[in-house]
């Protein structure tokens, strides 16, 4: 059920590892830590932003949020290899929760009900 | 050259969202919030654990891991959508810069030139 | 009930940003994705380290690890100005609430029962 | 040069941790994953909301918050000890070096400056 393309990915991404005989460092609670280093990294171009400030991103900007991006997929693949999780299908898995969790007629709209449902 | 399973993931994601009149909520500062908050939540289910540890997961941990890691990829995803970035080239376009980054011949093995290079 | 000291290095820090015209920036919100971020610089340095590599730092590495922390403190000292909080009295509070949730008998010693009580 | 009320939370804390025998989980590379867990859950609070939402928050979300910044500190406090950190001494040092390195004249104002001057 797995995609070829990430499948690919994560190949490519256990090669670059090995050769540099870098797996010693990868597991998964390291994984975590650089993963979550890479989302503040990501963070941080937003701080000090407003919301429509972080819609309107210069050509610039734009690309090293791309990146930054790249770098969080980067560590998520390579942590869903070290634990043999497919990425996609507990994805899919998820959504399909989300949709009986969130139900359209008792959330839709105000932010309110958001927070809640969000915390809950 | 972006994936049709992972845009087909993207566009299930956005009517998610717009059917519940959640988009308001999803500027991409907000999504990065979010994204960081998921990241956390993978970080906290190895907080305690060694490395080890974090290797040899009894089976409801790893699928709670593996559900952490489905919320990250929905979150890269929504933001994906949201900034318009194709994230599979991007990860590829990142994955040369590494390969010349980290020359095989000057980075392999000690975890001290790894952590210098890292912060380099 | 709140410390001289701590009061003294809050209005230091409010000066500093007032004078700057930075307050603008300073909302709760833009405050805590600016903590974060300077948390997970401080997760960064030990990203790649074993346990036992985070506790002999070099002088070089600790120093730098004492001024990350000092950037959490600053950010955490701000928004509880910003906030009106009492941080002092606010952690004894805390304090006082994990002696009672954490029972020295039922929770001594194994990591696996700290994990437990941990995420509960 | 380090107060007594800080050293007072810090001697309790590390009495906590010992009747539970709980010091050996409190590597420094542990302890850093949970305070940037702990400013995740801070930041989880704000995620959904506006910036003046962040500032107009309900009694019950205050203390919520109030809570989460005492988490915080209670790691930081950990850590310093661990590390044998003055963190009251290192903030002092890290806000002398915030003065001369974002002079008034240079960055007063502007978000665009505010953000450059962040990132360098």
């Amino acid at each position: 059920m797995s995609e070829p393309a990430i499948e690919e990915l994560k190949l490519k991404l256990k090669e670059f590892a090995q050769v540099r005989d870098w797996e010693q460092f990868h597991s998964p609670k390291n994984l975590s830590m650089a993963l979550s280093v890479e989302a503040s990294e990501l963070l941080e171009h937003f701080q000090w932003m407003t919301e429509q400030q972080s819609v309107d991103l210069t050509p610039q900007r734009h690309a090293a949020v791309a990146f930054e991006m790249a770098d969080i997929f980067i560590f998520l693949l390579r942590l869903s290899d070290q634990l043999n999780i497919d990425l996609m299908e507990m994805t899919k898995r998820k959504m399909e929760i989300n949709e009986k969790r969130y139900p359209v007629e008792k959330v839709k709209g105000s932010s309110k009900k958001y927070n809640e449902y969000d915390e809950a």
